[in-house]
């Protein structure tokens, strides 16, 4: 059965008090649209039609990417009126998932459910038991069967001690699509056309509307303001802590880690308090992510110990390293096996070689390092000249004295040794010591400067 | 109506097992009875009286900038006695709310309705619904009037299934506490004079005794030992990241957000985890906040990032500015707009001018840099010769060689370029290079150290 | 009486997704058959019986320091068969308590219960009462007299609605063991040996099975998976936070805590957000902790603040001291008083006098410092010549001026002054202002770089 995903993503979420539309507010680092979006891809889904609103350019270029066929829906007029925009578009058969960029969260596993449980039907529907379910629609059955929706300020009282609510997430054929949704009417007390109308129709049809219930109360539920989307964000994260966890990931604290993106772990990693992971990471085998520890599209291989207090992004970690705490590795930092990288060291676009060590203070930009250096304290590659960067490169077991300058571009040899505090700015052949110095001087019985105030 | 705020505030605290006393204990930054005298003044009280007792000096000295009347109760006989106290300075006229030093949250809103709800009978009370109300006074009422407080260990067991219970917070006209107080007796268990007794004079005066409760239970909440103190932090703290994500704040965790003073912020301002405000900070439209930062009487214009573990205090970032990670801002730092602060970077009493660029371990302290400046990594402004602070001057698009020594006090030039590695003891001149630096020696085939053990 | 404790520890472990086997993950810190080893030892047994199993040799090297009795269960045919693999050596008088490797919270106060309990009746054992306990074995009582347990797929309706469950923790006498354990069957669908069948036998020989319950449900609780295992860290969290606020710790958020491993305190201490503490650790009255600090087999003396993101390991850091915000403390390093280390230092085996200075991007290793020093930003003790490490003397009121490398062996006398950027390679005398420096060498109207591409 070819499956459609509607989103109505139109809303203007004027409770938010942004100026970003409310479909594009990150949850882990994505907009809340495009958890929708990935979903509807795991789904395999055979269309994907977004009903855009408000700010609808940026929407649709936050989204370029994306093979979505885009309808707009001018003036918001309910959400029977959305569906009805997307008429134009749709197919004459299968069926359409009616899903909302705001509520990001509905799981694949749910949704297939959803679909299976349409099948036979035409017309399923995801509800929800709540122990309030003030505010919300409730889902009136007969028999158990689904009778209607009745809104909030509907409903007698005997309707509202009902827990079971709509979600407004739909399963529906589109030919009944095509039949009910020209057919809804606004004549209500909002002025508006109801999607849930389509569940009375269904009723007069002689259809049962089938429902399915989410494995969890999260997955259907919808984004209004800050509050909300703070609060699903926690959601999202406890489950993903959890399914890391299944994994085999020991954390510290499962409540204080967030990751914004995808991580893929080896066994027995350890994860201390407030990592935060972003973008695309991999941690392999019994590696340990010191507190606080902040890694961004960076992949570490097995047996490293990162301590507390390291910022990674877009870096590659050998195996066996030793780095932090307050290591920043930058884009283009490749670390191979055994490197230990200190405190207060800053690595960019630099290629560091086996068991090579920079441990303290060091700034080590546009390089490439061999093989079993040691890079002193205080030692600054001076890659940039004002306007143009440059190289260095310094070449296996070579040893560069604290406090050194190495003025690229130039090139340091095997086994060269570099005398502390030199600036060094030509090029140094292997073996060869050289420094930059002058003859240490006294003077006896200094007196140094006095108290001017 | 004129209102006079009554606060005790004369209890050890022996719980807490402290030095300090009580109402001195920090809350979100600012002492417990700090809170009480802030609500006080945001009620417009006529005038505040405070009873002190247990060290009250220290309290005294505490709250020397505050308009307070103070009352000494030297012995602690009870809750009526602390009252009695105050009735020499007390207004014959007018009414008086009766507060806590440590019950510190009771909020404005809640003291204005029971000021009003008191307007017409004389007598009103803060009273809860608690799900568990062992161990407090219950409130004994009659076709809803109340008759009397039963203190827990004089309850009946009926008296014990009454979940309304007394806070101790009452408003009374002034007139009847100079009536009342002097009548309290100490004939009771404890020997002490209790202020709920006046519940029962009111009606037995026949008069009836006006109550409410307040939004949220923590208002009332008092704190007797540091389990409790960081529990209504915890409230408090919440309470406060609530209000900022209601004007639009995006937090990635508002759990894990402290804010001890005041914060504004402007538009789609996002603060990730673990960050704390502290004194009064400003934050403008669009500037992230990155995890672990630590903001202190700190202002941030718009567009700024300001990436993870940075520390500021008493700054002042101008706009589009990027700083961070790890940068510290200490007091006297005055960036302008398009400004680059990096890592490992330090700066104190400093201004720098537009887009000047200072990206890695650098102290700029006592210093005044023009725009379009490039200031080298590992640049020191050798502010300091033992007993003095002298100042470094460097004028717009300046470009400072790393590991570079500026000894204040000097003057840079506009356009001037210093070499890597120098140390400048003299002024240099616009459009200059300055260097200092001796010739690159080596030795070939050098014989490195060997291991002596 | 003499107590024997016996501790199962022989599971694998599957669900943890692990190389190490269950008895070793750690637990704030510790592996969690250590935290039974500590509470067996508490309770002063008379003998410590472990039956291994899974990867034993590993368990065993782990405790090699401890004096425990191993006895291994070669195939794992159920809790019954566990114990009765100590019959050999377990003595005919006294008492068991059978506690388990992978249910670390037992709380000696618990077991001294239990054991007295268990005194006149020969055997006894916690059972638990909890809302849900599905897949628990239930205890079944006749007026009030426990009649056997009986596990949750055996159990009738009725049963099933038993709330107290057991928690397989047992004290039984030596003599009843000896009979009972080999009366065992494994006549049962699991074909396993069950332990918990002495209590139908205890029913049989006429004894009445004595039962306590623990004051925190988390005692009794068994780690299975990841997901468990983080919980029960998070409780024991709490529970030493909880602990730490009775002897008067003021927590910012005590949910925002770690320790692994002991810490004694002093009066008013405070320790904000996301501090850990690791191995053992002091610290005096009127310190403050920072924000994010680590600190490891640390003491602190009184009355001294260490701000944000300080990283402590095996330091003495004397009273009154500053210390931070992103200071590094690495094994050896001595503070006395009144001594300030600021932001991006590093101080490795160095002792450092009173009053001394070191406040900026500093590197001290393997040195002596005396009091009253200033050590000016960016100096680097030049400790390490590639093989061998050598030592750094600096005497009292001695100024080193910033970006000096000091290349050791090397000694500074008293008063002596080093000039800024100096490289240091001879000892200096008292009172000498030694610097190694070149002339300040100028070129006007210099031509910068131009950009390359």
């Amino acid at each position: 059965m070819s499956t459609t995903v509607i989103i109505l993503a139109a809303g203007k979420g004027t409770r938010m008090r942004s100026s970003l539309p409310k479909v594009l507010q990150p949850l882990a680092g994505q907009p809340l649209l495009g958890h929708v979006v990935q979903t509807a891809k795991a789904l395999q889904a055979h269309q994907i039609i977004t009903i855009y609103g408000h700010e609808g350019q940026r929407v649709k270029d936050a989204f370029q990417q994306e093979d979505i066929q885009w309808v707009e829906q001018k003036e918001q007029l309910g959400t029977g009126h959305a569906v009805q925009m997307v008429l134009p578009v749709l197919p004459q058969d299968g069926y359409s998932l009616i899903l909302y960029g705001d509520v990001p969260l509905v799981s694949k596993k749910t949704l297939d459910q959803l679909v299976r449980a349409t099948a036979t039907s035409g017309i399923g529907m995801i509800t929800l038991n709540v122990a309030d379910p003030t505010g919300y629609g409730r889902i009136v059955r007969k028999n158990g069967a689904i009778q209607a929706i009745v809104e909030h300020k509907d409903a007698s009282d005997e309707e509202r001690q009902i827990q079971e609510i709509n979600t407004g997430i739909y399963c529906v054929s589109n030919a009944k699509l095509h039949e009910w949704l020209p057919k809804l009417s606004n004549h209500n007390v909002q002025g508006e056309y109801y999607l849930t109308d389509i569940v009375a129709m269904a009723v007069q049809d002689g259809l049962s509307t089938a429902s399915i219930q989410p494995e969890q109360a999260f997955e259907v539920e919808g984004v209004n303001d800050r509050i909300q989307l703070a609060a699903l964000e926690r959601e999202y994260q406890r489950q993903q802590a959890k399914q890391l966890m299944q994994q085999g990931v020991a954390f510290a604290d499962p409540e204080r880690f967030d990751l914004r993106g995808s991580l893929k772990v080896g066994q027995d990693v350890f994860i201390d308090i407030n990592v935060i992971i972003e973008g695309e990471c991999e941690i392999g085998d019994h590696v340990v992510i010191g507190a606080g520890s902040i890694l961004k599209n960076t992949c570490i291989a097995a047996h490293t110990q990162v301590q507390p207090y390291s910022v990674f992004d877009h870096a590659q970690v050998g195996k066996n390293n030793r780095i932090g705490p307050f290591a920043r590795l930058r884009p283009g930092s490749v670390l191979a096996a055994d490197v230990h990288i200190g405190n207060f060291v800053e690595v960019k676009n630099t290629q560091i070689g086996e068991a090579s060590k920079a441990n303290h203070f060091t700034y080590l930009g546009d390089a490439d390092i061999g093989k079993g250096c040691n890079i002193g304290a205080g030692t600054i590659t001076c890659n940039y000249d004002g306007v143009n960067k440059h190289k260095t490169t310094i070449e296996h077991y070579a040893f560069i004295g604290s406090n050194s300058s190495l003025v690229a571009p130039v090139h340091i040899g095997t086994y060269a040794t570099i005398g502390a505090g030199s600036v060094i700015t030509r090029d140094v052949k292997a073996h060869t010591l050289a420094f930059e110095r002058s003859q240490q001087t006294e003077k006896t019985n200094y007196q140094r400067p006095q108290k001017t105030q």
